[in-house]
């Protein structure tokens, strides 16, 4: 195993203390239990938003804490879901009154370790709701999940819910956004290398020089299965097919489209899955309004990509456009 | 190789169309000959800025093609310079009336063919300057190289100048700001893997499993030489006591810092370098004020990173907190 760390048992420590170092006007990271707050939460009369997860999947979710997206987010150890008490610890800091939403990804310790959380703190009085993301299309249920895994959604889900908690809609609004976003998203990944989680010390699976994993999870978790490494070109028609036909998208439908990297795939890339995307979306009559290309919700060291598409609605756009400034994603601002 | 490409002959071409596709509001691509360039190109009155060399390294530099940064960029086939046709197109391209800056890492061929573009455009009464970049204290020479390479510092120089040119400095205060922000960095990088050139098929170099090349340059090329894998504190020891003892940087300094990724190496590893440094620097009295983590300048899917640090002048500041809209860098719009 070769990493840039001094322990396995320190990754997410010393990590959210140099993400800490580095951000000091936007963050303020907490540590037991460990959560990271928007510099100024809570913002009084705002819905708060607190996502998290487990670690390893970097800019997710911490990056996105910040004017314009997440109000917190609770970091658990590396592909272990964080426990209650960060839940709870980090949705009291950030309630400003109008109550909190969680976003939580589709994974059974995320949700049920969500749910205990968001329990202790109804028990105090703090007006609480959550949406769980399950947008991935390549499974219906995984090593760590019960129906769909929840993945490249969440950014954009914590994009727009932001935006619309920056705006002022109330807790049952946001909520219900963020319910149609999970309802109009579709995402699939694909690996060409797998992970290797610091503590394990050795790759999460074996996989041959000449294969790829479709529909991989995150975590590495399987996918659809193996097969021998593809053109890009062919890469994406698999994984496009599948996401436009799942929902389906139609002809004429208005997108936001999202080219993510796995954590060791190189820009250039991500470029031509993006061309190949931009090309198949074209040919579909489906539009995309606009669009991420890049590292926004990792699997560590793994080398591959997924692919995201929302088919949004008319004030989407303008929640998209909104200012925003985390750590991994900023404009306007 | 396991890539996600179609053909290594296409790769430069089709991820450039890629880009083209999904930042249809900042750039246009061009090619035959080949630069990406400022949709709003040229700026009447504003000295425009052009930076290039051979992809593999995104988003530099097409990535930082936009308001506040560079006018146009020139990509080479990967790992190879860009031709002067190509220097001479963007030239002319950005030329606002007010001349063009190139800004030049230092490698042979680049700067021999940014010298012949330079002299085409003055041929047709341009008015050119080139400042070269040579950061990295690794080496004195290198594979490509007389004299030091020109590595990370590169990406601050053109953010720096860009807003410079941007708030009206005319071409010889751009020019000299440029120099004497090479004068004031200093970089170094590591590696732990090698990287693999798309048309090569095979890794760049061999490096065992228990093994990093320190002082490695972006290419690949050899640095100061082999040893086995250190934690991250010992290679951010390593890497900033050549950095500081080389300007110096002294006590009371204020610097700009970057922790790069070379491509395959995930953010929350990045961040514990981050963390490193910052506590070096503050051991050392040296005060950044601020800084970048993430992955700017590449080498394809190499493991590593590398660390710049920029002393900076009173107003320089200013020039990095100026709005900047590229797909690789953005703030403030």
């Amino acid at each position: 195993m070769k990493k840039l760390i001094n322990s396995p048992q320190d990754v997410v420590a010393e990590s959210l203390a140099g993400f800490a170092a580095a951000h000091t006007d936007l963050v303020r990271v907490h540590t037991n239990p460990n959560y990271i707050v928007r510099a100024d939460a809570p913002v009084a009369g705002k819905v708060g938003i607190v996502s998290g997860g487990g670690s390893g999947h970097e800019p997710l979710h911490g990056g996105f804490v910040g004017r314009g997206m997440l109000d917190a987010a609770c970091p658990g150890e590396i592909f272990t879901s964080p426990t209650p008490d960060q839940m709870q610890a980090a949705t009291q800091a950030v309630d400003g009154g109008a109550g909190v939403l969680h976003i939580v990804k589709n994974y059974t310790g995320d949700v049920m370790n969500f749910e205990m959380g968001a329990e202790l703190c109804e028990a105090e009085g703090l007006d609480v709701q959550a949406v769980v993301i399950d947008d991935d299309v390549a499974v219906k249920d995984s090593l760590y999940t019960a129906g769909r895994r929840g993945v490249g959604l969440t950014v954009l889900a914590e994009k727009l819910c932001g935006a619309a908690a920056e705006r002022g809609d109330d807790l049952s609004q946001v909520a219900a956004l963020c319910r149609r976003i999970d309802r109009q998203g579709r995402s699939m990944g694909m690996a060409l290398t797998s992970c290797t989680v610091p503590a394990a010390g050795r790759p999460t699976f074996d996989i041959a020089d000449a294969d790829m994993e479709i529909g991989i999870g995150i975590h590495g978790e399987p996918g659809r299965g193996r097969l021998a490494v593809k053109s890009a070109h062919e890469v994406v028609e698999m994984m496009a097919a599948e996401i436009i036909s799942d929902l389906p998208f139609n002809r004429g439908d208005r997108v936001i489209a999202m080219v993510n990297g796995m954590g060791a795939t190189p820009l250039i890339e991500l470029y031509i899955v993006y061309n190949e995307l931009a090309r198949r979306c074209h040919s579909e009559g489906i539009h995309i309004e606009r669009q991420l290309v890049g590292n926004y919700i990792t699997s560590l060291d793994m080398a591959g990509c997924s692919i995201t598409l929302l088919k949004i609605e008319p004030d989407w756009l303008d929640l998209w456009d909104a200012p925003v400034h985390t750590a991994g994603l900023r404009w306007g601002v």
